[in-house]
């Protein structure tokens, strides 16, 4: 296959539309794929990665030039490169994959009815999932994998700075299906780096099943607005930690330093603090002083700066802000009502926490607060695929139909209703 | 309340939007409220509905009178009236739903990770759930019972037809509602006929999680394609049966014949019969004397007619045709292949049954059919809420992501993951 990009008279919405057709065939035969062929898949596909580790420095070595000379920043630049730790790590991750549970063809809740038909559920993969995603080309073969793994065709559409890098790896991904027996189509690597394509993916209902859009806020939003395909997503992160008056104070403050400095810049780290009235004055010294010694800028509120009188005020927008920084927005509420509330009126349905002994409150938490997670006496950065047991995730979705959370195999499948019965007739 | 549609100056788009503001707040509330006041509420608006039957008869004769004016066709002033039996109908159903266990708050598949915090997931309500439907008022009881059981708050969009027998539906679930210190606009019925309520009903991104349209094809496409809320929708229903050779005789007559001829309305009627070449000779001489006894025009392939040489061909439209009437495409195929693959072809991704005593053939069938419902030796008819065990359903979905096939409580409802942990942070 050729880079479609550069032909004269390229017509994209053409060619998208054979990727669909081509996709919609391969998905009909992942779906009878049996574990061991998609498992032997797997497997050939992480060892054609190994052979390869020296084609996939070159290839993205090119990326790499042309983004220098585009300007891209150094953090896109580090996303963006294959060394051979990030190369070990893609053909790891895909045997891990191989390792995990085949969801598909299992049958649950098989019940027989007054009528005599034995009803149940049998898992079944999605079809044909697109993946839209930004400079990191181990993405091809994670989101490959998984798709894979669940019985689905993957259409991939990675960011054209990592153009070579990502047809590289796809070359592995075809030599890893052909060697299992499965169809090359099951997994397509868009060729070309023209935009329009975006917008034909998401707009093919007909040979697209679900869209999952992986990146900053801006390329999801875009995605979201325009899509005619459903699309399973997150828009950011704006998650809180709430420490109840009846909290243990070591737990509070190891809690709230952790899911606030673990990482600053992934979309489960804390952004607002908040803290009950009554345990306030108690809690916010020792623990300002540790976020402090780190680096991490203090942002309260009228309550807060009367504990910690040095700290900046925080206005109404920092309640909504996803910082994926070091700056922390710190609230004073009454009670835990106040602190549902404010979740309610400022989150963003992703990760919100609880630090509280009260098994009262704690249920009432974890009932009341609607997020894709929602957590007692834990940090909000285990809001993670890998951590729950999902295995991997393809990403985390803070909608509400389908998937909420980390997003594993099972979200990558459905269920169909399954009867059974004798020659059964409803009268 | 007034019926907002005949002011002066009526701004729609503002009207629907404080409808969106209250159901929200609605909605958190009847997340909040425990299986009792649910149950009490649903156990009074059935009271009450008995209680107003009068009322209940008299405002729908209003419409009826206009229907009738309006030159409304009689199968659609049959659906819109409101008779003794129908209103004790809508209260036995109310009845039914306060009996069906709560899904709201059950907690499953909590497990200790290796980092030493447990995760599991917690079923809680969609939130808003618009529903959009024609002329038959007992689904405005029906659906505001059934999201009100899940938890959460709707918003009712009947037609224009049905408006007084709504409204006086309505303020029975007001009163019920109150009588259990329930939010009354956790069931809001929209007071204006202005089409463009729709319009602003399926947009409202923020206000309304969920929307199930009920009704035409027509209806539901339109829907479909303007709105920015996901939609839980079936198209239409191209049922097949597929007669296997390895079929018993005496089953496969009985199952085709109630498959098509026990309702010919309905999206669960099979449209296509499928009979291997095998077995065509022999089943479909005495399978065409019954339909052609009961008045079923038969529309034959090649090979069928030279079986059933007195039917009528069918052209290549006919496999894709919903008739909702004593009308059946039958078609010879090779085999089980021919069979799956017509279905794939043509299908709606609705219903499908094989009809076989072979074990290895039917489990081929049930894993390789891509539809909501597949059966083995079962009437498709059965797709059904009801004869599924879900108590009721809201509708059926042949979409692939959410829910599949009939949908009852737990479709309307939706899982968040739940972490507890004891101060545990991550690494």
């Amino acid at each position: 296959m050729s880079v479609k990009a550069e032909s004269i008279n390229f017509d994209v919405a053409q060619y998208m539309q054979g990727v669909g057709v081509r996709a919609r065939a391969a998905a009909r035969a992942m779906s009878r794929a049996d574990s061991g062929k998609k498992d032997a898949a797997l497997t050939a596909i992480a060892a054609a990665i190994e052979a390869a580790a020296e084609t996939l420095r070159a290839e993205n070595a090119k990326d790499l030039e042309a983004g220098r000379k585009q300007g891209l920043d150094a953090a896109l630049l580090d996303r963006l490169e294959l060394n051979d730790e990030r190369i070990a790590a893609m053909a790891g991750g895909l045997r891990e994959i191989a390792l995990l549970p085949d969801p598909v063809g299992s049958i649950s809740d098989m019940k027989f009815r007054p009528s005599g038909i034995q009803v149940g559920r049998m898992r079944v993969p999605l079809g044909v999932i697109g993946i839209i995603y930004e400079s990191r080309p181990n993405v091809t073969a994670d989101a490959a994998g998984l798709c894979m793994k669940a019985g689905n065709a993957a259409i991939l559409r990675g960011g054209s700075e990592a153009l070579h890098s990502n047809q590289a790896i796809a070359r592995c991904i075809h030599a890893g299906l052909a060697e299992a027996g499965l169809p090359a189509d099951a997994v397509q690597v868009i060729e070309t780096t023209d935009r329009a394509a975006v917008g034909e993916l998401i707009r093919m209902q007909e040979y697209v099943d679900v869209i999952v859009p992986r990146g900053g806020k801006g390329l999801i939003e875009r995605i979201s607005a325009e899509a005619r395909v459903p699309v399973i997503k997150h828009l950011h992160g704006v998650c809180h930690t709430y420490i109840d008056d009846q909290a243990d104070l070591d737990k509070a403050i190891r809690v709230a330093f952790n899911a606030k400095t673990q990482r600053y810049g992934t979309c489960n780290t804390m952004e607002t603090l908040l803290v009950a009235q009554g345990i306030a004055a108690t809690v916010l010294p020792p623990l300002a002083a540790q976020y402090q010694a780190v680096g991490v800028e203090l942002r309260g509120c009228e309550r807060t700066r009367a504990i910690l009188p040095a700290i900046n005020a925080a206005t109404e927008a920092d309640w909504d802000e996803e910082y994926l920084a070091p700056i922390l927005a710190i609230r004073v509420v009454d009670d835990l009502a106040a602190a549902i509330e404010h979740i309610a009126v400022h989150g963003s349905d992703h990760t919100d926490a609880i630090i509280t002994e009260s098994l009262t409150r704690a249920q009432r938490f974890l009932r009341e607060v609607d997020s894709s997670s929602v957590m007692v006496n834990a940090s909000s950065r285990f809001a993670d695929g890998f951590e729950y047991g999902l295995g991997a995730e393809i990403g985390i979705s803070t909608d509400k139909l389908h998937a909420r959370g980390p997003v594993g195999l099972e979200g990558l499948t459905t269920l169909k209703y399954i009867v059974v019965g004798d020659g059964h007739i409803r009268t």
